[in-house]
């Protein structure tokens, strides 16, 4: 806040000086910039309060919805924001911090994000990008290299083409989801004799030109949230994304896809695509792409895979076989601000055939003109950062062996853990580790033992204690700041399918070591004993299973 | 390139040094990142090369599709982007780059923008973005305390309310557009009866149920191209969206738009959103609101406004009344990268009613939970930035006189300039400034006044020429790289409605001062005779018209 006898003035000039003027080598902003490039760490450290603040708290902070009618000094200000909010914000890079996809990034991505920032470049169109147009085609086609490996000739061909597009950059996964499935139903109902397609005369009339009663997507039931909104946005309805069944190791169950997909056409419903997971969400694994693809090729519908999070498994040579069958998709999401270590905002979507995009295709007058290069004419959103540079930049220092060894690390890293919780008798891996993700519980042997005994509602009593039991260690940890995992629900086969709240890891933060993996479990056994109410409670349905 | 003889080395340990050592003090990276913090303005113009190097000619250095198979050392590959890249960027924050949008952004942006991206949040969530939560929920406040002036009871509410949400930030413009008609067509669609709404039944069964033939959204001849996308994702189809007439000022004309209502409703399609344009891209006009808000009343019909560009206006006291009636808007969309002075990537949508996005919601196990106060639940996108931080530091450091300011001076300017056109002869004033916005074109006396006698296909010869010399000008002096405007088409009245190519200032950067106007004239009236080949055909089409 201001203080009372120090007020910045409003004029002109001194407006003006914010625009040429930077804050002095002495100024507050300056010794924060230095502190963060001298050491990141050490910053993000000593600046956030490891201990969690409840949000109400917080939010007194952010209360007054009245902009401010007086300036603030930027000293002042930045000082504010130290206290207010970077204190209590969330140290996503700490190698304890492993509960979501976040991590620690490479250094050299700070200052390249200034000058990115600095530049400020729009990439809508040529005339405010420039050479960034041609780098962003570049990035995209190396990323569809990398999933297509066509020849040399197919990129001096499609690449820069005016009038192709290998893909697009996006904010993130679900914007390029979206995009995928717009085009996949553009495609589907594209212009057919009278009719203008689906983007010209809109979804009603395609449905009554082509005379179907209905569209689905078919998706894994551990399918990203997201592609529900999608379903909606496009106008398919959240119904129209149909879930196909999974098998124990949370893989969509083909034989279930293929009969799903005969009773949808059996009601005269199009499935206009199917999707495959690569790297499902909450515990990483991989659907099998090749029999997915030879469906899709069956039905003539659209074949995506969201590699949101598994797609940069691709860049190890041990490890893509994992991820076969991603070459034969129509199109593939992969975010770099997952597993390519590039900040927050860098998604992009890969399509085979550099036609693909023509469903979608958009001009103006001003912008756009058909025959340019302006990306804007391909990609959902408009003004857009250069964010497609620190993907380039990242993509030469740290190379594909480099990124290579990345993925290595974090796989081994999963098993290595995966078995550390097998070695404890007092925890339960519940999904092993096909990626980097991993699932368990705390489930001491008494515990464990009872349940695998009790039958009926003494079983879903106990059940039902159990996931209190994890929530409580999950939010107690969370909120002691020591470390973070985060929490699921999931359907475990070994338990009959019972709604199972588990602890959910996951392990690609290259500075995450063995100790602290450790400490993590030390953490949570210390923490269940401090939930005694909860033991007990769980100790007297134990000790009636056991009489029983 | 790498050079042969320095090749770095791919193993973990260098693998780790990137992720915990910073760049040395003699770095090339450092020193840049130095020399950007001492001086941007002369970073950029050192580093950005004026003269335009061809897209052809650019595209070579980004031809490659193969990831490289071998790391670069920092400093090398930051010399190769500073070759490659940087120096043909657009210096787009040039005070003589009035072509465009883009302005130049205040000094403290930039060390702050590194602080945002070192702390790396996920606004999706509060586990991975805690204190940014209430600090983005409270700059929608602001923002929709700005549009919608309610009291401090109304924010206290509703602004950090779990279930409600007064907005969402997006990546720009088009998303923010796209996410207003995604609410509007699930609410004219929504849950009735036994049917669930769109966004669970999809669009195909709404139609039915509603009994539609069709579905439409009405925006005046110059609403932006985004819209178009929007229509398409939508399900709508690029025809539903309607196109009203507009003026001689490029607003729409309410009388047309009316009868267009009624003409849709007779065809048995609903009107399920009117667009209010708060300042339309080509010319910066704006819609009579107050008008528009009776119309949507009258017809039931959600009211939105697409102030991307416009909306800053309302911080100024002064020229808020330009857009009076914006607060009669179900939902308006405004830009933070245009007129507030912050990098690319921060639009904005904000809704009157706080529960106007429940037809959007939506929630999933592991995130988003019910009851959570997640941004994510309200967002089209999901993983985002923290871009929030920006705009918030931006409203308390500038602050709501400082914003004033600078849009009072922005508007002054084009005044200023439209004037200065009208002064010279040989130049015509195509549209007047409104907000900072106008056209003009080069137009010699002896041109104007054949151009005025013509008729028919005489008229439209010449006319066609003209706009080949506009075209050709505005080419060359981006080329030349020392000024640079933008172009369009327009229809003017004066000139019977005929296809006219204009050149489009954008007069936002308050460093562009008076002496770069005259000079951009200068150099103009310059480049036109570089073209003696076209002024010749002209001339002789002059000739015939002034002897027929």
């Amino acid at each position: 806040m201001v203080k009372e006898q120090k007020t910045a003035d409003v004029s002109f000039e001194s407006l003006l000086k914010i625009f040429t003027v930077p804050e002095g080598p002495d100024s507050t902003l300056t010794k924060i910039d230095e502190s963060l490039s001298r050491n990141l760490n050490q910053f993000l450290r000593e600046h956030i309060v490891a201990e969690e603040k409840p949000l109400r708290e917080i939010e007194k902070d952010f209360s007054s919805a009245q902009i401010p009618e007086q300036p603030e000094f930027v000293s002042d200000h930045t000082e504010h924001l130290l206290d207010t909010l970077v204190s209590h914000s969330v140290h996503t890079s700490s190698p304890s911090f492993i509960g979501h996809m976040t991590s620690a990034l490479p250094y050299f991505l700070m200052p390249l994000s200034k000058i990115m920032i600095a530049l400020n470049q729009n990439l809508v169109k040529i005339e405010t990008s420039k050479a960034f147009t041609p780098l962003e085609r570049q990035v995209l086609g190396m990323l569809h290299r990398l999933i297509y490996g066509q020849s040399d000739t197919f990129y001096d061909q499609w690449m820069h083409s005016a009038n192709h597009s290998l893909g697009a950059f996006c904010s993130g996964g679900t914007i390029a989801n979206i995009t995928a499935l717009w085009v996949a139903r553009n495609k589907a109902l594209r212009a057919n004799g009278s009719f203008k397609g689906v983007e010209k005369e809109g979804l009603f009339k395609a449905m009554k030109h082509y005379g179907y009663d209905g569209l689905a997507v078919l998706v894994s039931e551990r399918g990203h949230y997201s592609l529900k909104k999608a379903a909606d946005v496009l106008g398919l309805g959240q119904e129209g994304l149909v879930a196909v069944k999974t098998d124990a190791n949370n893989r969509i169950i083909v034989d279930d896809l293929k009969a799903k997909i005969v009773e949808l056409e059996k009601k005269n419903i199009k499935p206009i695509a199917v999707i495959g997971v690569a790297g499902t969400t909450e515990t990483g694994n991989v659907d099998p792409l090749p029999e997915i693809a030879e469906v899709c090729q069956a039905h003539g519908c659209h074949f995506h895979v969201d590699a949101a999070w598994g797609g940069a498994t691709l860049m190890s040579n041990h490890h893509r076989h994992l991820l076969n069958g991603v070459e034969m998709a129509d199109s593939v999401t992969i975010d770099a601000h997952k597993q390519l270590y590039i900040p927050m905002g860098a998604g992009m979507v890969l399509f085979k055939d550099p036609d693909a995009m023509k469903s979608i295709e958009h001009h103006a007058q001003y912008i756009l003109r058909k025959g340019s290069k302006d990306l804007g004419s391909h990609t959902l959103e408009g003004s857009r950062s250069g964010m497609a540079m620190l993907v380039y930049a990242a993509m030469h220092i740290i190379s594909r062996p480099g990124y290579e060894l990345l993925i290595d690390q974090s796989i081994e890293k999963a098993r290595y853990f995966a078995d550390l919780i097998k070695q404890q008798d007092d925890f339960e891996l519940v999904s092993e580790p096909e990626l980097c993700l991993l699932t368990y519980r705390y489930l001491p042997p008494f515990i464990r033992e009872a349940l695998a005994k009790a039958e009926g509602s003494q079983k879903e009593q106990l059940n039902e204690l159990i996931n209190e039991l994890t929530q409580f260690i999950q939010k107690r940890q969370r909120e002691t700041g020591k470390s973070f995992v985060s929490r699921t629900r999931l359907n475990p086969d070994q338990w009959q399918r019972m709604n199972t709240i588990v602890f959910r890891v996951v392990l690609a933060n290259p500075l995450t070591t063995k100790e602290i993996l450790s400490s993590v479990l030390d953490e949570q056994r210390e923490i269940a004993k401090q939930a005694p109410n909860l033991m007990e409670r769980i100790q007297q349905v134990v000790t009636n299973i056991q009489s029983s």
